[in-house]
């Protein structure tokens, strides 16, 4: 059964009896969406707010595998795109999809059927409408633009940039890291590519290590409740999708200074090794943790007056956070280890077009 | 020479000299871009505005050919929104980019080049920013999400939408239609497409009219003049993409009306046809009109009463329009002859699952 494109959209995405964001004050089915920017209105736009903006768009074979489960994709499509508004310390308030398609198939339409439901069921647990977008044929590809609201404190943004480190500021991160990383070169081993480094290794790891690597990279977890909750204690936040090195170089040179990472702190962030502490060695750790990618936790600095603060905002978001290193004057990257030597190594970030 | 994927964002995206939309708090760099909502800025968002937001995705081989002009590619991706912003008679401010290139050579930088080159001239035209976006790595693939400003006026939208149009109105359209549909026979045909109906004769017609057919496909004028001056006076408006025929009926379908359209009106508005009165037959005129696609002209409807209003809008955004037959409170589209009888034959628009 082949559906035309209006047909797609009407069964699939029109949702007319979900409940919409009070700030949607137009939706899907006319030439533009209209997002209410009045002042006041409840959960929407606060007095004087600003409004956050991230598109990020999902190219398969590149950014998941052809046989990836729909399901899963419908969320992480989204999450990652929560997932800087959460960076930001934006409220995530809509959404717009654009989605090529290779056909319009029974299977296809299947696809679409758990691609949605994915996608929803996150979009529902915050609140965040889908407001409008594009439906066309062509290789598979979904592009996102997600908005969120950042108030205003006595006329200052409150939004927090990767600009704000200062020197002497703690290093935080949320959850864990390298997991996703993990799974993608066990995944990769198991279908035999040979570009893979030491494939080998990666087939010989226990399987319940690899499912919850693998639920790290499909399904990641929007750090959005911690990201509001560090408005006012965060002086620079991001969120990690290239690895752990290659992203906060992007704060250091925002921000005009260094840093210093402690590599024990580090070796424990890999929650997959928890299950089995003797599976991985400590490079190897150390490795997936700094270079991996595909993590979608909040790396962000405060000042060491404000560790209590973060504690709180923790707690409050109901979200792991680990100190890692140090804001330094100095530029560059320094990872050192439990007796302040510096560790060798490059340690690299992923580039699309590396 | 391989550019990495920040290199090429810093060289060909990052506009730090350009003028800047005020609307835009925070522009490329970080994990949000941030648009200003509060009330008052100069050229921003008016008090009470509503933000207009659109999203096109242009994919190669679908909606260009892989070989055309990528500095009026550039355009036309950019084109095809703010057309959208224009329908819903909304003032362009900023927009995201998200591209998945399919490779970095020297080659495809060159093509970054002049893509950027057509993006930005239509951009700074419209003195609509550049905010953020995404690249990867994929088959070529650009979507934009464009961002626009609609005041209200006593408490009113004043976002020009399909569902306005009332028994009685005018239905108007901008510019000429069809020359786009007409040019992509042409190309079709002389690219040997088999499939392309009665391929030889389009091969017959006069190098100057396809060349100006050409320009129409390939350029686009989004008539975003037109849409700011008809707030308050048309009912109805969209912008045409798929055909006015399929078009028109979203208009029908969403105000619950028919309406009645004067062939003699529609065979005059093929612009390229204006060179050579003898080069196409009379139903092959009406059916690149109603059938075309990809004009990007504004289909409206408006009081009769307002028809002096509708001549000075025309007039203050330097756009011809036309009066093309009337909306009716009997549900359908009937095309009619000069004497009022119904033309037989089915016009069908586009469909990309079809």
């Amino acid at each position: 059964m082949a559906l035309g494109e209006f047909e797609l959209i009407a069964r699939y995405f029109q949702r007319n009896a979900a409940p919409r964001n009070p700030a949607v004050a137009l939706g899907i089915g006319d030439d533009c969406a209209l997002l209410q920017t009045t002042p006041g209105l409840p959960n929407a736009l606060p007095p004087d707010a600003q409004l956050a903006i991230s598109t990020d768009m999902l190219v398969e074979g590149q950014h998941f595998f052809p046989d990836v489960d729909p399901e899963a994709l419908g969320h992480k499509a989204l999450a990652v795109n929560l997932s800087d508004l959460a960076a930001c310390g934006a409220r995530p308030l809509a959404f717009t999809l654009a989605l090529a398609l290779p056909d319009s198939s029974a299977a296809r339409e299947a696809w679409i059927n758990a691609f949605t439901r994915g996608l929803f069921a996150l979009a529902d647990a915050h609140g965040c409408t889908l407001m409008g977008g594009d439906t066309t044929r062509g290789p598979l590809n979904i592009c996102i633009t997600a908005f969120g609201a950042v108030p205003t404190a006595q006329g200052r943004s409150q939004a927090l940039l990767r600009s704000g480190a200062k020197p002497g500021d703690d290093i935080w991160v949320s959850g864990t890291l390298g997991d996703a990383r993990l799974a993608l070169l066990a995944i990769k081993a198991q279908r035999g590519d040979r570009a893979n480094p030491g494939a080998a290794r990666w087939l010989q790891l226990p399987p319940e290590m690899l499912k919850l690597a693998r639920a790290r990279l499909e399904r990641p977890t929007p750090r959005v409740a911690l990201g509001l909750a560090l408005r006012g204690i965060a002086n620079a936040c991001m969120d990690l999708s290239d690895g752990l090195v290659g992203d906060l170089q992007h704060i250091l040179e925002a921000s005009r200074c260094g840093a210093r990472l402690l590599a024990p702190m580090l070796s424990e962030l890999l929650a997959s090794h928890r299950l089995d502490g003797t599976a991985l060695t400590s490079p190897e750790r150390l490795s997936l943790v700094l270079s991996g990618g595909d993590d979608y936790e909040l790396l962000f600095t405060a000042p060491t007056s404000r560790r209590e603060a973060v504690a709180t905002a923790a707690t409050v978001a109901n979200t792991p956070v680990t100190r890692i290193g140090q804001i330094e004057a100095q530029e560059g990257l320094r990872v050192v280890d439990a007796q302040g030597q510096r560790l060798a190594g490059r340690f690299a970030s992923f580039d699309h077009f590396a």
